[in-house]
């Protein structure tokens, strides 16, 4: 049954929901159709989305939005292709829907099996990131789902002219146009009725900065999958390998910081501080990395500016990292508890009882022994297609690719049977 | 991280916690003594419970609670012998803690595992059934979860009672006592501080009322497990099994009319409504089931009073039911498509055609072809235990057993493994 509050998106709401209906029995060669559509409808209009880019980045330049922000909110042909690229990527995926997740026989001869189907209608609330919009509608659309796009003022123009393109791609490829729709127009009102709409949106994912997600998570009344920042952790245990403690630290914090798996403390064993340290924070300074450490480490490396208490609850998103040295693993775990996001945290270590215990007892989406905290990501795990990274526990957690968009159901096949 | 503005139960939110982190890496067979010793605890404090449950009682029926409420509310010997079966058959179920749902080796040579982990701490907030609080605080127990529970003012003696019996058993088992906590002394206010507790608890579960479960839904910002209401539907296809017709729908509808899996909306296919009415309709009439017909059932079956819009929509959970002629199949489909609560539909035919599109067409936790709407069970799925029966798409859908008390989280074992 339908419940909601929201005047202004009804129409749009209800035109996903039909659309879904379709979607949800499309055969996956007519959704790959589609996807091949828009990959090269993408390539073919590189001039009119650089053009509506460029007005989008002119009001932000103005406006003071900041350079990450701005290169965030930048689409030129090489992105542009890039993002076709995907699209051709995803339409390779395996189809997660029809899939039987499991299945028995009762004891009465009636047969029952559990279905992966779509959610339905997907809402996405994101920032100034245009590629997501079409990310997030080619992998909705593999997926069997319809989706309702809120992607901001910031790249209105833009969003505008992709939500255009992949419409006429999914049209000609004779499925319904509003598989893919946008409520930009409606302004912040509408995304507020968007987060309401219980009985139209079967899930939410909001992406972005922590205050958007905030945001989503503490105002919406329809379920929400909570994609959080990552307070990442690297703890280098006592027994840990010299050069792998050197590499997967600096790998960690350096290959590419601005990201949500990007490290942001390390933690040390204080018999381990002496013979590492150095020489792991030498290879960071050298990459430009601002050393925020503790006293104990700055007795060992005394370049670290002097850590806060609110370092170790920051997630930097760039060149810095808070330092600090414990006693033992067990004050490493208390620290990760305290600190985390729940997102990634990793162990260095050749203590098979020490990483066992780390792997059990630190609760996070991914935790790891003696690897880059950079390997939690939907492409590294070969998902493929990566909606987002789910720090919360309920249905998807860690990396999501195409079946964590997906719900299932029970299909229960009998021949008269009645309950006893 | 921690984010809660709930000051009064704080203390038992972190005990909780803390207690969540013992059960997580619990070995099975300490919780499974566990378990033994509260059905044993439970079987040698008959006297106990009742004297409890007859002052709840006495308080309910002073305070006008209805039949079946007092009936929910009313514990007796042999229900209590019944609880403690019901502990012991969940210590036989398997622990899905640990259990590894899918891995590979990357490329690259990092070993990957997606293993389920419990929850945490999960939230149930109920009505008047103190058998709840015994299934839940099992269940939890058995899936290494810790349970904060709020059951209502009805049922507070009782409860009380039961929590410290558990309690007891629990720590002479050597679990933390606080595995399973009520908050109940706190009234009103503490519910609406657990469902403000993100950061404290993992998932919350409402299980009663629709009024209970909607105001759980819309208040709560911690993610939740909706149980809702059953608007179940039976279509008689054109070529229905008489037979077959007869006893589905006498079964759905009569063996046990109080709760959600019973059929509400009779729908059947005007080609077969002279043909199977008429005895459909009698046998139901039998029962002392009310008919509620449209004019076209009510041409067939004049002694079915005239049916309602309201009639369409309501769950009756009584010996009452609504009943409709079609024009065909697609229009069944609209009706449920309108009115069902997605809970479970069932279509009664001979058609193979028919059947296919009723199962993929309509949108519902359970959808079934020739069989009694009553299966849809966690016991009758072969689970063991239910904690109830979602209707949502998100995390479970249907009858949720212990695997839908955990969560994943993702296990990475590697050599020193960067990405490049």
């Amino acid at each position: 049954m339908l419940q909601t509050d929201s005047p202004q998106i009804t129409p749009i709401l209800e035109a996903a929901r039909t659309a879904a209906r379709t979607l949800a029995t499309t055969p996956t060669g007519l959704k790959n159709q589609a996807l091949h559509g828009i990959a090269g409808t993408l390539r073919a209009s590189v001039t009119e989305i650089v053009a509506a880019n460029a007005l989008d980045l002119a009001v932000g330049a103005a406006g003071g939005l900041s350079t990450g922000m701005l290169d965030r909110l930048s689409l030129d042909p090489a992105r542009i292709n890039a993002l076709a690229d995907a699209v051709l990527e995803i339409s390779l995926l395996t189809d997660p829907v029809g899939e039987v997740v499991r299945g028995s026989s009762l004891p009465n001869g009636v047969r029952i099996s559990q279905v992966r189907v779509p959610f339905g209608v997907v809402g996405v609330i994101y920032e100034a990131r245009p590629n997501v919009t079409v990310d997030i509608a080619a992998i909705a659309l593999k997926s069997g789902n319809a989706v309702v796009l809120r992607g901001g003022s910031a790249a209105e123009n833009t969003n505008r002219v992709l939500v255009g393109l992949l419409q006429n791609a999914i049209e000609q490829a004779g499925l319904p146009v509003a598989s893919v729709q946008t409520i930009d127009h409606f302004g912040r009102p509408g995304a507020t009725e968007l987060m309401q709409a219980r009985g139209y949106v079967d899930v939410l994912i909001p992406r972005g900065s922590a205050g958007l997600i905030q945001a989503v998570v503490t105002q919406s009344t329809v379920p929400v999958i909570e994609t959080g920042a990552g307070v990442v952790h690297i703890f280098l245990d006592e027994t840990a390998d010299f050069q792998w403690a050197v590499d997967i630290v600096h790998n960690s914090k350096v290959q590419r910081p601005s990201v949500c798996n990007a490290l942001e403390t390390l933690l040390v064993h204080r018999a381990a501080a002496g013979r590492l340290l150095p020489a792991v924070l030498a290879k960071l300074a050298e990459s430009g990395v601002v050393l925020h450490g503790d006293e104990r480490v700055r007795e060992i490396y005394p370049a670290a500016v002097p850590a806060t208490e609110e370092d170790w609850a920051t997630e930097y998103m760039g060149l810095e990292l808070a330092v600090a040295v414990v006693d033992s693993l067990d004050e490493a775990i208390a620290h990760i508890r305290r600190y985390s996001t729940g997102h990634t945290e990793s162990i260095i270590t050749n203590d098979i009882v020490n990483a066992d215990r780390f792997l059990g007892e630190v609760d996070s989406a991914a935790v790891m022994v003696n690897a880059s905290t950079r390997f939690t990501d939907g492409g590294e795990f070969g998902f493929g297609a990566e909606v987002g990274i789910s720090t919360q526990k309920l249905h998807a957690r860690g990396p999501m690719g195409l079946p964590e968009l997906t719900s299932t159901k029970w299909i229960v096949r009998g021949s008269g049977q009645v309950r006893g």
